[in-house]
């Protein structure tokens, strides 16, 4: 029997849900809830229906897993301990300073409704966190980096819109080579902002718009880019379509650490990402943790859990012993 | 309280686990134990025992997880299933093929002896497999690329001990970069044997020897050399222990995959090691496992588990509270 899939809000986030789905043979899309007027929501997949968040109790016994597609800003703080009373959720909750207190209400509410509730899964926080989690056991003694990109920030273009004159933006996270490569020669650097990440910026401006002082007033923006090397290009609206309409993203996470009776030996571990879409992967993870819900479910489990919680089998659709003989 | 472990087996591996646990806080050393005399075995730990193998019983209430430190040809099939029905263990068990044989023999005696065994653990098997099932879990679609070193190759390092006129010998496996790039840039290449390592062997000759034809024959040896790429250099005795003294190693996985409605975005997943010292380095995640066996078995677990089984907060020293503040 396939695992019921239901998807809540219907952006890029969603749809990478959707297309997730039809990629894994042991579940299927039940069902899309929106906010927007659902006869105006068009979806991929035939025959599933699109339906007003309000009917969503209806959909109780009829759904497994609902995976969660709100922002981290303002939806999922109120909708993940909401559905985890009704149905067992996945959300990606991403605002890392505010992930104890998700998971608490989170854990609280679940545990009412007697369901699996998962957060902050995707790659960062998700994938990343696992492997930053991995290698500190592993090598106790050594230095975590973290380096983001090259990708889209959805935060700083649209920081970079808001500035008078300009039309439209998008802006790039970009790592420094040279900061990786010393991480990877065990150099151990002590890295500040300005070493670690470049800010690359294409920005579409408005008829009769003063360039010199877009620029100006995108470099100097405080928290933004006011501490990192920024370049800004000037292009035409063509060009923005036509070359940065895609939503890529990656990074690396490295640890570096010493074993032996004199710590003499060095180990570099390092993980990364390289995506063309950046909702479509992180869609992907949501995917394969609402397969670990749904079978955390069956044996009984409820509550909050995370990526750390949750064992690497439960994700995927072999069994134990196929992937013993397999993969291990 | 701390963890009081056992090493079984003191060469480089059970070396390296007595390191590692010094590095861990929550870890002592409680004893070592040998098939040698354990008069001519020197430890680097202070007032630590070395026992016979044989006395092992003894120690029954006195060690909490026993870390196996034998070769998987014949010790571990054998040590593993037996020393289960008395400890909770942990082995490095890495012959592929026979992982599922192993798993049936330990878990059977891990039940009867209501103890928590953990096998294959490492790198290959153990975190390279971890990468493998995470990464196809998220992207079903997509293709598993593993490449080794660059490192020296024990078996192949042998193999050459054995030619005629050889003294003594050092094997380097090396993944080719153009396959690695290939791989990377989402080629998804066909990659036969020849394609994707080379070999480097350094050898010294026996006096007299004749080279042409040692070259000759270690460059055709079947299975070991003749499907590689391989260079022979001939070096002195001295410079064999200077230069090439070490055990480093490493490797890559990787996992490209697509997702997108029409399958239009691709990804590239990638895990990699460069390790100064493999014993070491696979003491490390021996310890950290070791770790998982001690909190499983407090929660009543037994049977045999694999790296696939645990989930990864178990692998830390760190409450769940802190993991989610500090890494997620």
């Amino acid at each position: 029997m396939s695992i019921r899939i239901g998807i809540l809000g219907y952006g890029n986030l969603g749809r990478g849900v959707e297309c997730a789905v039809r990629q894994n043979d042991d579940m299927e899309l039940a069902a899309v809830f929106t906010r927007r007027d659902p006869g105006s929501v068009k979806i991929l997949t035939e025959d599933v229906p699109v339906c007003r968040i309000e009917d969503v109790q209806e959909w109780k016994d009829r759904i497994d897993v609902m995976i969660l597609c709100g922002g981290s800003a303002t939806d999922l703080p109120e909708q993940t301990p909401a559905f985890a009373k009704l149905f067992h959720v996945v959300d990606s909750f991403d605002t890392h300073a505010k992930i104890p207190e998700h998971y608490a209400k989170v854990d609280a509410a679940a545990k009412e409704g007697r369901k699996v509730g998962i957060i902050s899964v995707g790659w960062d926080p998700g994938m990343f966190s696992l492997n930053r989690l991995y290698a500190n056991a592993i090598l106790p003694e050594g230095r975590d980096y973290t380096f983001w990109g090259k990708g889209v920030s959805q935060g700083h273009s649209d920081a970079i819109r808001r500035v008078e004159g300009v039309k439209d933006a998008k802006q790039y996270t970009i790592p420094v080579d040279a900061a990786l490569e010393a991480v990877r020669n065990g150099e151990n650097p002590e890295l500040t902002t300005r070493q670690k990440h470049t800010r690359e910026c294409f920005v579409v401006l408005e008829e009769g718009a003063d360039a010199a002082k877009v620029e100006e007033e995108i470099k100097t923006m405080p928290n933004y880019f006011s501490d990192y090397d920024t370049t800004v290009h000037f292009i035409s609206e063509e060009e923005l379509k036509e070359k940065h309409s895609g939503i890529p993203h990656g990074g690396f996470v490295l640890r570096s650490g010493k074993t032996g009776w004199d710590k003499e030996n060095s180990h570099l571990i390092e993980y990364s990402l390289k995506l063309d879409s950046n909702p479509e992967f992180t869609a992907s993870v949501l995917a394969a943790y609402a397969r670990a819900a749904y079978r955390l479910a069956e044996e009984g489990v409820s509550g909050c859990r995370t990526v750390f919680d949750i064992a690497p089998a439960y994700l995927s659709a072999k069994s134990g012993e196929e992937l013993r003989k397999t993969m291990l």
